[in-house]
């Protein structure tokens, strides 16, 4: 594959990488106007509940199960299944089950290249 | 499901919608920051390339095959292979198998809410 091929093209299954000392995630793209991750998790691992003021997020599941928690809902997901973060909204997700979950996980803004629009005050 | 789950939570397959006329799109989400659709092309549809001046976008293979182009570079991905066109680079998909093919498909930020960076003049 060209090097242009390697930057632009992945396997979704092969960026999956575990760690029995917590949630991985791999990078797959990434710009100021969004990141575009695989997150794995072991069975008990989690990513706790946080939200970001500027940012949606997508939690798409592409193996095992994820429970995934959107404000006050909380939902369990299977591979095909996803679920939209509003920028805001508190979310989490879990892997309740037995075997290893992955997801493909997509965030616009990124929300490390500065502020994406004007700041929120309270 | 609650109102609120039937907004946030989606099951991929079952926003598959085919047409013998074109490619369909079934919206999923929307904001001003992305928008994530279902694409799905029957044997023999594309979508065109083009390219979105601010805009990056990423093609995520859900059944079926997908020859994707992103920029000089034509590749064909299956279910969990996914393609990234950057803003400004031009993009197009087809399906050249035999089956039905749907992709996940992420924008960000959504081309149709003004501006999102400074236009790009020829």
């Amino acid at each position: 594959m060209a090097d242009d091929a390697t930057r632009v093209f992945h396997d979704t299954a092969r960026a999956v990488r575990t760690s029995p000392e917590k949630m991985q995630k791999v990078n797959l793209f990434e710009s100021p106007r969004m990141f575009c991750d695989v997150y794995a998790l072991l069975p008990g691992q989690a990513q706790k509940a946080h939200a970001h003021a500027g940012s949606d997020k997508i939690y798409h599941v592409l193996a095992g199960t994820a429970t995934v928690r959107i404000g006050e809902v909380t939902h369990a997901l299977g591979p095909g299944e996803l679920a939209v973060a509003p920028a805001g909204v508190e979310h989490g997700v879990s892997n309740e089950g037995e075997l290893p979950t992955s997801l493909l996980v997509v965030m616009a803004p990124h929300p490390s290249f500065g502020p994406p629009s004007p700041p929120e005050k309270a």
